[in-house]
């Protein structure tokens, strides 16, 4: 990597000297005088997304109405060096779309049109404020959906979608984001609009769709997507299977996988998440079960009774105690309704809660299980463990109260520790929620400064000066070198434990 | 894009004063003498790949024999300023592995260990050198296989693949390279090692591994890959399928992926086609049909009854004349022993052919049949059609004869008018050959200047000097120029007809 672009990996910009002022009368001239909000009270509710911890009110918020205004927006905030965080609908849980104070938030709420659906090619072009759920409903009467379905389907965007490479409790057998976008037309933050991929299989040159996808807002602002539509199955049905012993529970999990089965959905509760969503939802779940799995098939009802029959076969020999099968649709949305609320049930149990998104190889999650048992008696704190497990991504949920002095500062380093050992099993700190704020400093345990570098490289390409969405996502060199100072005490790693991995 | 890249991104670079003695004499202090090859006669082998109207021999040829070595090659030439071509197994179809006439050819050929097999989390981690079928040779003991299945799967190597980002007749079903592939390490030009993706279904950061993937060699030199392994289906049923009209076959083509239907492989030949390679390989082909589809499924013994009645209903009512069905193993693979057979068939009609490599939109199938029907007209020229029908990739095989004056000429046009009318109808103009040398022009065609500043951007991230594989895959703006002057005549486009797409 040349100097020019250590340098840029190497410092945090501040942007202190942006001319207020000067931008707000650009921006004034570009857009109609509802699209530019600038006082304290109408910025307030942009200050966060999902991830509330962190607020920062901006220098102003812009919502253009097409592609030509967001054009003029960015040539705008280019030319003056304004920062620019383009924002969907603020649902995202990684701060990702946290403002910057000295910058301007575009979001793209209002371009929410499905501009084509083509049930023969299977596909929908829609803008990016147009919601997850929106694109389904829309292709239902075709007998079709968009796969990806993020729990927080009915409100997030699918521009917000790319920007995180969302998932959702389907995306083991359907694919994340990445696999069921062909094309986005996005501007980078010169004004210049690029089409991303094709509606072919494959594209030629380089593949900066898979690029683009989950870049978090830093390489362009997405205009306009192209997404692949799938048939509804004829039918889905669930088995709740319950287990006197979490990892009995992993291991089943590695077990269904390995027996060439992929499940519609493969998700883990332990007793600790069951104990807080029975008595709010009636799911209907074993509480004396030391965690349940939930397998999910679709298909034609000859592949589903197929499928179900071969899972409940390795349930039973990996030591399932009690097995059940949904016998209607309601039946299914009531096991699945637990999972579904399992983090606002927290709430009922602990004042607060602290999400994780870290992912494993499958065949470990018995072992990460045991892991954040023995993390449990180390920091105090209690643990409610959520996971979609067929895909090795967790969600454990740290419960704390942030009142307590020192429960909020031990949460974080047990949420530390277990996104350390992710890594450390040959995992990853984030599944599906992004890196955004809230991991810039676990991404340094991630990755060394040979792929920062490029990563750095990659984004000067295409925002030489750092405008859009600065500070999230990937880490400077300089604040890995203050991250690892901070997490060594006396030569030793803060988590010497994870040494034996 | 800044100025620094603009100027690379116009120009070709010559390496003319590449210091070929100072070259030879760094490498032989870092290779065993069996390991460089510099004389005319040793280069030979290597003067081309599978596309070989394309030739050059390089200053010289180096066999590493593993990372170390690897590593120590790419710093000296990037310390001389030497161009270096990295070479799999030479089965390219675009010229991607031709020599540069003033750099050094990295074959990966003595890297083909297979490292590690893991049965339970389905990957397999291979060096780059590895044949793809031996892949699924090592994996069939534990019912699993690698699923992407090139026709050269018996000799081409996975770094190729990964170079290319290589499909095959079950790439419809089972997907691309790209979709197999969970990690690759690779070493920068600069000679750092650096590990792209994750074991994990998602990976934080920007998607480095499918910005790698199909990179055609400019990025990064692979030297370890971590496939996916897929369990071997229980049973696989082919419907050879016959039609009196290629547009209606095409039209069955469409129909079939809108029932919902996604076959193991659908592929399309059509009458000049099975009629070369019937009388070769006796596959059984229908000589009165227009056009005949493959129509594989795979699965349980349920699922693939399920799935063969679903597509043979489509099929009827698409007007088939007539429908077979495999019942055997070895008929099922006498039926795609003629398509597997096609290209080399193509020797015992004509002295010459000209294999095409384009994308389009499933549902367009039909109307790029009518359209070659009357090019094989214009050009005075006859076309055999064998296409990867369900992902609308064509293999159209121009047939000619380079000894008659001007056929070659025409052939070419031929090929050009195809790949455009391929973007015309909203696809591409390689489906899984690549770019190579061979396309560069139609990348112009495919891509606009901004799209392509922002690949030498990219390429330029990881390769300032643009020492990897130059030439090819990524076309300067000023070829593209130079293109766009070639291809205008009187103020009109070459292709005056493709205006009314």
């Amino acid at each position: 990597m040349n100097q020019q672009r250590q340098h840029n990996a190497n410092r945090d910009q501040d942007f202190g000297d942006v001319d207020r002022a000067g931008v707000l009368v650009a921006l004034s001239r570009i857009l109609p005088t509802a699209a530019l909000l600038s006082t304290a009270e109408d910025l307030k509710p942009y200050e966060c997304d999902g991830l509330s911890a962190y607020r920062e009110l901006p220098l102003a918020v812009v919502l253009p109405e097409d592609e030509a205004q967001v054009v003029a927006v960015l040539k705008a905030c280019h030319a003056r060096g304004v920062p620019v965080v383009a924002r969907g609908a603020g649902t995202g849980l990684s701060g990702g779309a946290l403002p910057h104070k000295h910058g301007v938030v575009l979001s793209l709420a209002k371009l929410k049109k499905i501009l084509h659906l083509d049930p023969v090619a299977r596909v929908a072009v829609v803008q990016p404020g147009v919601r997850n759920l929106a694109i389904s409903e829309a292709a239902a009467p075709c007998g079709l959906y968009y796969a990806p379905d993020p729990s927080s389907q009915i409100a997030c965007s699918i521009g917000g979608n790319i920007a995180e490479n969302s998932g959702g409790v389907h995306c083991l057998k359907y694919g994340l984001t990445v696999h069921n976008v062909l094309r986005v037309r996005a501007v980078t933050i010169e004004g210049e609009v690029i089409e991303f991929g094709n509606h072919a299989l494959d594209a030629p040159g380089l593949d900066m769709l898979a690029l683009l996808i989950g870049s978090e807002g830093m390489l362009a602002v997405v205009t306009e997507v192209t997404v692949k539509l799938t048939p509804k199955p004829l039918l889905a049905q669930v088995i709740m299977a319950s287990f006197d012993d979490v990892e009995k529970a992993g291991d089943a999990v590695a077990a269904i996988i390995a027996a060439g089965i992929i499940p519609a959905g493969l998700e883990m509760m332990d007793k600790a998440a069951t104990a807080a969503v029975e008595p709010y939802v009636k799911a209907g779940y074993d509480l004396n079960a030391e965690a349940i799995l939930l397998c999910e098939s679709d298909g034609t009802p000859e592949e589903v009774s197929e499928e179900i029959a071969a899972m409940r076969s390795v349930l039973e020999h990996s030591g399932a105690t009690d097995i059940r099968v949904s016998l209607s649709e309601a039946e299914r949305l009531r096991y699945w309704s637990g999972r579904k609320a399992a983090f606002p049930a927290m709430g009922r149990i602990s004042p607060d809660y602290y999400c994780m998104d870290g992912t494993i190889p499958r065949k470990r999650v018995a072992e990460m299980l045991k892991a954040i048992a023995a993390m449990e008696k180390k920091y105090g704190l209690r643990c409610a463990n959520v996971f979609h497990a067929g895909d090795g991504n967790l969600h454990p949920l740290i419960l704390y109260d942030a009142n307590v002095p020192d429960e909020l500062a031990r949460t974080e380093a047990f949420g530390a520790e277990i996104l350390a050992l992710s890594v450390a099993l040959g995992g990853a700190i984030t599944g599906e929620h992004g890196v955004g704020v809230e991991k810039i400093g676990a991404m340094c345990v991630q990755f060394d400064s040979a792929a920062l570098s490029v990563f750095h490289a990659i984004k000067h390409s295409f925002d030489a000066q750092g405008l859009l969405n600065p500070g999230k996502a990937v880490p400077t060199l300089h604040r890995c070198a203050e991250f690892g100072r901070m997490h060594v005490h006396g030569g030793g790693l803060k988590f010497p434990e994870l040494e034996r991995f």
